[in-house]
């Protein structure tokens, strides 16, 4: 975890072992907020959502404020019918004695594989020393971490982020920490992601930003944040600072923090999607419109063939042109231009007469770089971020649970 | 080859290498009629046509009877401009001077690596050898072999079938032979198939029949015949058998006997998917209409996650009931059961009750099985042949061109 991350104040964090992963790794976090914090929530649109999700859903949807959120890897709990239900129930209930809140206060995630019955009984066994583990001294930076580790499937690396903003109020802390791993659209690795401040804001303003902020940071990744049975992005605001956020430029500042810090946990959850070895932009510009761009895009960013071309930093734009080709959009191809960061590939839908392959190799053997397909035909534009398709990623999935 | 291949009568095969492959691979594939052929192709719907494409559709739309068909492998003259169109001009205008043909009865296909320059004269080199393979002593099964073997890129084996069918006019033969590899879809692996007939039809209703046979067979293995930029497919019907088929019952029998070999092709296709060990056939059933049925059918046979448990063995039904969700169809998930051969895996969208592991294991480790997935809520169905993602996929596809 990076030195100077910034802890967002009034928030404590906890993660312990209670048996859902093998050995002593940790499976289960806590995020307790000191006091209630406003909530927004974007959920999966998948058609099987999980258990939590369906609970998270109508909890968000009775607008209550939270302070405490559990979150369990090993197993999603999801496609586990009206049992998965009752057990999320019975997990909050529990949760709520221990840590002396309403049932109401609290917030359900899990991960992991789908349709196992979910083991109730050694997630409540986890409860007593996560609640614990809150109390004694504070190694907040720690604890993070811990939670952070707690909430990882695949993922090799924990994930956090933290920075502060100034608004005419004050200082203002802005805290996140995900999960993600998995890299093919349209797929299910689950991506769960956290974002906590110490702003004070009202409800509404708050979940009309995480829609705006996730749409342009979670969605823009081709891992299909939106695809799991279990897929959340959760906000809390828990207003410690005393800031209360309301002129439009606090507002603006709280959201360029707020898309910072998520789109900082989308790149980390490309560059550790399973396998993965190279993260690249893929940037559609001068389309006709937004569709139109972004279509094309997600069949670059999405095309296997492409993604193993990345692994093999294989500089084989026929794969892009290709995908590019069958995205069902109408293009002009003689008026296509592709780079390669700053090589110029392709012009006119040709490959480029000055264009020397060793050039683009180059670029491909670097662990960031950026394609850019102009379509010359609009204004319009789009970005995602993608990985490699790499034989450790088939190696990560076809052992996933054995 | 099976060895007891029908090989149409009136049709002559030779395969050659030129130079396009290393080594000495065969690389240049000639089909002749010995009489003019009613035409019929569908070809790729890509928006960057491969040059042959962009000629062979003009050639269609002409109407003219086909003589001879010349494939390469190696380099797919795509997107190779307008250098690229008149590559195609000058090599069918050498071939048709080599066989005292007019232009208009040559066909060309090529496939290979997009965007490098077509190398004319090392294909033009291969013209006169071709072409003196078709004199001398006629070996039809070697030369079927040699043709198919000629057209093949990341195929591991050649594929051709040939079959005898009854009419009320006599025996009419149908033999096919066509490349594939690639397993991905959407993505671009080129796919063409060569439909040859000894049956005397009507043109129109040669295509017509062609277009639904390509829709029940080529269109419904994951490979996406329709989206690279090269992809055809080609049917010729020289009517050397003498019969002239016009009656509902013949022509019912032709297109029999056409989708048969065409689904032979098909699964040969999906069999020698790159890196493939397994072929899946995905069937969903009881769907509320036909659109429902393939888009759930197609999310779940294009899932990198449902390809790679597959070649895992591992029976984690949970990524195919999220392929479900996420497919953009609305179902009901109570109503969902599924399958993997006879073995009930899901019952009312959880797992059986009486589901034992095992038992889904050992169907995931035949080299063939069924998933079907059963939505409860209409009469439509679709099904779709896929095969499993592995680790050869990855390296034949990193490494493809170096």
């Amino acid at each position: 975890m990076p030195e100077n991350i910034k802890i967002c104040p009034g928030y404590r964090f906890a993660g312990v072992h209670c048996g859902l992963k093998p050995g002593e790794a940790l499976d289960l976090a806590l995020l307790l907020s000191d006091c209630p914090a406003v909530a927004a929530a974007v959920f999966t649109k998948n058609r099987f959502p999980a258990a939590p999700v369906l609970y998270g859903r109508r909890q968000l949807a009775e607008g209550s404020d939270l302070r405490a959120v559990m979150i369990n890897s090993g197993n999603a709990n999801a496609c586990t019918g009206h049992q998965g239900e009752v057990d999320v129930l019975t997990v909050v209930e529990v949760l709520a004695a221990a840590l002396k809140l309403s049932p109401a206060e609290i917030f359900i995630s899990s991960t992991g594989v789908i349709g196992e019955p979910f083991p109730v009984t050694t997630v409540l066994k986890g409860v007593e020393p996560l609640v614990s583990g809150l109390e004694g001294e504070a190694l907040p930076k720690a604890d993070l971490a811990a939670a952070a580790r707690a909430i990882m499937t695949t993922d090799q690396v924990p994930k956090t982020v933290g920075i502060e903003i100034e608004t005419s109020q004050g200082l203002v802390t802005l805290t996140g920490l995900a999960k993600g791993a998995g890299m093919i659209h349209p797929d299910m690795a689950t991506m769960l992601a956290y974002l906590l401040t110490d702003a004070e804001i009202d409800r509404q303003t708050w979940q009309a930003m995480l829609q705006r902020v996730v749409d342009k940071s979670f969605n823009r990744i081709s891992v299909d944040g939106d695809m799991s049975t279990n897929d959340t992005v959760l906000a809390l605001a828990n207003g410690v600072s005393g800031c209360y956020l309301t002129s439009s430029s606090d507002l603006e500042a709280l959201e360029g923090g707020l898309l910072q810090i998520a789109r900082e946990l989308a790149f980390m959850i490309v560059k550790d999607g399973e396998g993965a070895t190279k993260v690249v932009e893929i940037k559609v510009v001068r389309a006709l419109n937004i569709d139109a761009a972004e279509k094309i895009c997600r069949a670059v960013a999405n095309s296997a063939l492409v993604k193993t071309a990345f692994f093999g930093q294989d500089a084989n734009w026929g794969r892009i042109i290709a995908a590019v080709g069958y995205a069902g959009v109408k293009i002009n191809p003689e008026l296509v231009n592709i780079n390669f960061d700053q090589i110029r590939v392709v012009t006119g839908g040709v490959r480029d007469p000055l264009y020397q392959e060793e050039d683009g190799a180059a670029v491909l053997r670097q662990p960031e770089f950026m394609v850019k397909i102009d379509l010359q035909s609009g204004e319009d534009e789009f970005t995602l971020l993608t990985s490699d398709l790499t034989h450790e990623y088939i190696s990560i999935n076809a052992d996933y649970r054995s």
